[in-house]
């Protein structure tokens, strides 16, 4: 073998020498204790409170310390340096081009979210300034986004009607943001950047796909100019709305002007599609359809035919909201909890937003930095009237596609909006809301991500159903339902694996000292008088132990069965215990009650590679002991080796 | 190596050859697929339809089947054939024993369970009887237990007021009873042995403890005679009730009484543990201070002076409750719901007990089968006025060391009760309350156990967290609190474990072609240049692909550094996938991120040994087709081997 052309020291030929296996036991019997559970635990705290101070790093100045920590928070005081004019012309045609998009799309979340419409600009105005001097994507738009407004208005209305008293919903809202920030924040510092991986891919393609539809099915109400409709999500609900609605009063006018724009809106995403450089045409086109469809409305005074109109709406700079926050009320706590899962899902969709934007211009996005970013920015906003902010992953698609260089787009749109509250607010007067609608629906179809779920159902069936609840779960139950079920079915995956694990017999690969799965590799030959079993789970415990143990008594009764009747005899059962990290009491009582029946039955059971974990439990329990210390090997050729010397002993002896 | 001896095909010289690692690499690449999810559940489901039906064997003639049906169905059929007068004299002698000490704990724990003391010897009548045609355990004793009667009446009695309508409570007590028999049932036929192994043995340990002290301070209201007394069961709120009473009515001749003969049953219990052959002594203890004590009150008159006594109770045989079943009330959704808590925990209580029993005198007990009996046990005890019986831990002790040969020795105990019932209820009308609370007092140090608690934190330190946490949830909170911490913590741990796996980094042991962590192993060596990571987790999924990958990518940062500073320069990434049983999308999503990440470092990335579903998720996502099929290698020697001839074709272009 090449490999030992590495081997300086000689040593190769201790292969054949008959102590080497008995020595190599020794190793494995007498390795240092693994690391306690709780100096993990410490030294990740440690890392939280002083980041960066790894060891083999020598410590810097003062000033600079503060420096490197004020450029840790503020990544703007880093590349800032470094930012030159002709990246400025890059983002401020970005910026002006997503502001295009935006502007009509934060008044239909704001609809969405069951706020008036200058809450949605204004969220497109607070956030985004935090996040760029904070943050450290490159591309991602910040602002309302779908998913989350629909999650806060379905679960906030729950708790305050947001019909009978505009008021107390509001500042149920901006309570809900502060929270979302603030879990947002804490787990960040925390460096809980794993809590946004509690939805698995495949749960959160579900989710949004969902979701999408249900955003869809909400803009039937703007679409059909329906005034009396359902606050519940669902299908059904949404649908027996609409058909009693149809029954009595609706207006065809607006869903002819919602069509024609919606078309309008599709037809341009297709060309931009077809010819890159047209990029600017689909983000154009919603800011197009509104200002067309305003100027139709207000020559022909549609709104007097049924066509129902934005109206009045305030604008002027962000309001501060800081003595709306309700932090004593009844409702706190259901504030707080509706703010947690607002601050998960925000959190999921920016990371994964950013990250996938990040790996194609190839830099590196921590996911806890941008979690304290995020919070900072939904704190700050909860006192300047705007409702949970995050990264929209159409406007970032577009923001990328017009070329933005750094945040500074995100800036420029921020500025654009704030004009348009200042100074255009009056022009919206005629909008249709009709076409918001259209513009809202124009979005989804780039959640619905079919291709995606095809490629899971190829990959991994049970993958594939916990798509499917997630989706069914949000279209015919509700938002949080259909949550709770992408979370439960996730997290129910990795428990049935780990109770019903697989038990493998492993055969020798010929030519070679490898053995392997009998049935994945059907070139491997079994051993005669020889039972080789693995054990095919990551923890050993009470959850699987009785389990594993029958699937091997079984294995043992079969063999046993085979070989008598090929008239040779079981003679040891070797335990491969490579794959098992982790034992508990329940799983060592299972190993002693299989000693004690493999032994009663006359056979011998060799142990292989126990990981470090294992050893040190089986050490501490005294089970080592029982089976005897001889009995414990580093690789199944050690195993076989000895149960070798023990049938040719027995010979002799016979 | 001596294994090669057993290589009769002479491919031997195989692992020289060059092609050979290549050819191995298709071995694993062209394997055929894994069996499909749902083929295993369905072989499952077959199996649970059709038990016993398995490959090679041959068909039985259709009488012979019926009579092993019913042989399976009632054990009792196949060894009553067998059994000799020699054996009954024995089980005569357990059953008695086993008789004097159910009759007085049977009507402690109904106390406990908040019924008439009837319905606790109705309890030791009809369920062993039952049991005894259809269990197939030997040394159970079958009754009331306590930690079960003490979850009843928690539960209960938040459904329905004990005090108030005693009635109601007893009918819901029979309904839950009912319910518990239908669970147990359910689970047994369909194949749900695991069921019972939700509870890991360390959280077992805890809450059996926890609930041992809380039936302990129950008893202080018979020991101390109280009579308004809290139907909390936590220490805190028996402990203001318990002082509230001493000041207010309490009867100080209870706790004299109760005390001198708890002292005189824990000194016989001491006795019969220096001494075996006076095992009898403490069996017959409690049913002593009962007779003794009960004479006592009667001549001296005591109940007149504080001493709270039975009273009268109805006797005679079981009646039927038939008609106490409550299906349609509106606490039968409750009910059901009890009876499966009460189902899950009276099965893990039975089946710990005889499993450990039937493996000292070395015979196999099909939990599956002690689930049907126990269930069919529980259903018709419910139609004839008893409530929920498992397996007593402590009567089945007494049962095994009285030298108990076969079930029948509940038969004989279930007669004698049925005298007892039948005869001498009366005589139980002086019994003082007291004297139940000793007896039970006495029997509950058996229920703590110290020594395997002890254990627990020697073996495991997390399980010994989850043991203190049930203990405590148990104590402080309530037994279902407990029962909730328990699983929750039980499950937690593996979800944790999985969330935050472990990567170690490979060096190879001198003299050997085998690869270990180099903490566990110091004596192993890096090879020079390249870097070997293996995954430790069972499933590489999205609850730690992002860990994984970072935890990775931070390995190769740190060892490229020391490399560049010893002037060598990293050149292969090798990924031990061994562990990884299984990988979803996400995981797949990690791999090709990581892929992309080294390769752009100037790596080469080898994946070694993934295992069967993951290869097959890797084709059909064509990962496999990104990495290249040829840095795919069935061992890490293959992968080594690949690398050095990497490195010398790169130093014969340099």
């Amino acid at each position: 073998m090449e490999l030992q052309q590495l081997d300086m020291d000689g040593g190769g030929a201790a292969i054949t020498a008959a102590g080497a296996p008995s020595e190599r036991s020794k190793w494995l019997l007498n390795s240092p204790d693994p690391p306690a559970p709780w100096r993990e635990m410490f030294s990740s705290m440690k890392e939280t409170v002083f980041p960066g101070r790894r060891k083999g790093k020598q410590q810097l100045p003062r000033t600079n310390r503060a420096l490197l920590f004020m450029q840790a928070l503020f990544p703007i005081l880093k590349w800032g340096k470094y930012y030159k004019a002709s990246m400025f012309k890059n983002d401020l045609l970005a910026g002006l081009t997503l502001a295009s998009l935006c502007i009509p799309q934060s008044i239909g979340y704001a609809n969405l979210a069951k706020m008036d419409p200058q809450y949605g600009l204004y969220t497109s105005v607070v956030p985004p300034l935090i996040y760029a001097v904070m943050g450290s994507s490159r591309e991602i738009a910040i602002g309302p986004v779908a998913v989350v407004s629909l999650l806060l208005s379905a679960m906030v209305s729950k708790v305050v009607d947001p019909t009978s008293d505009a008021a107390a919903y509001r500042r149920t809202v901006f309570t809900v943001t502060f929270f979302t920030g603030f879990f947002q924040g804490l787990f960040g510092l925390f460096r809980l950047g794993f809590l946004v991986d509690f939805l698995s891919h495949a749960a959160l393609v579900g989710f949004i796909s969902g979701a999408a539809i249900v955003i869809g099915l909400q803009q039937l109400k703007g679409l059909l100019g329906i005034s009396h409709f359902t606050s519940k999500t669902d299908v059904l609900s949404v649908f027996t709305a609409v058909l009693n609605a149809l029954h009595h009063q609706w207006y065809p006018l607006n869903s002819v002007l919602g069509c024609s724009f919606l078309i309008f809106i599709l037809i341009t995403r297709f060309l931009g599609q077809r010819n890159k450089k047209l990029f600017w045409l689909p983000a154009m086109a919603p800011l197009l359809s509104v200002v067309l469809s305003t100027l139709i409305v207000y020559l022909t005074e549609a709104d007097k035919h049924g066509i129902k109109i934005v109206k009045h709406f305030k604008g002027g700079l962000n309001p501060s909201s800081l003595h709306q926050l309700n932090f004593g009320g009844p409702h706190v706590g259901e504030a707080a909890k509706i703010g947690l899962i607002c601050a998960l899902l925000a959190l999921t969709e920016a990371i994964a937003v950013g990250r996938s934007f990040a790996s194609m211009k190839g830099y590196h996005l921590d996911g806890n930095k941008e979690m304290v970013a995020m919070g900072f920015m939904n704190i700050v906003g909860s006192l300047t009237s705007c409702y949970t902010a995050t990264g929209s992953f159409s406007r970032t698609a577009v923001n990328y596609s017009a070329g933005c260089e750094t945040v500074i787009s995100n800036i420029v749109m921020a500025i654009t909006v704030l004009i348009c509250l200042l100074f255009f607010t009056k022009l919206l007067y005629y909008t249709p809301l009709a076409i918001l609608a259209s513009i809202i629906l124009s979005a989804l179809p780039g959640l619905i991500d079919l291709n995606e779920a095809y490629n899971i159902w190829k990959v991994d069936k049970l993958d594939f159903m916990v798509c499917l609840g997630a989706f069914f779960g949000v279209l015919f139950g509700s938002v949080e339902i259909g949550l709770l079920v992408a979370v439960v079915m996730s997290f129910g995956k990795i428990i049935v694996s780990s109770i019903k694990p697989s038990t493998e017999v492993l055969g020798i690969l010929t030519g070679t000292d490898l053995f392997c799965n009998i049935l994945q590799y059907p070139m491997a030959n079994k051993l005669p008088g020889i039972l080789i079993t693995r054990i095919n789970s990551g923890t050993f415990c009470f959850a699987n132990a009785s389990f594993i143990r029958e699937r091997i008594l079984r294995c043992v009764t079969d063999e046993s069965n085979i070989e008598e009747s090929s008239k040779g005899r079981l003679q040891m059962l070797i335990l491969d215990m490579t794959n098992v990290m982790n034992i508990d009491t329940s799983g060592i009582h299972a190993l002693e009650e299989l000693h004690k029946k493999v032994t009663a039955r006359g056979l011998e059971l060799a142990m292989v590679n126990p990981r470090w974990q294992v050893v040190t439990k089986m050490k501490a329990s005294k089970f080592i002991e029982k089976i005897g210390a001889g009995w414990i090997f580093l690789s199944i050729s050690d195993a076989v080796d000895a149960s070798i010397h023990l049938k040719m002993n027995g010979l002799n002896t016979c």
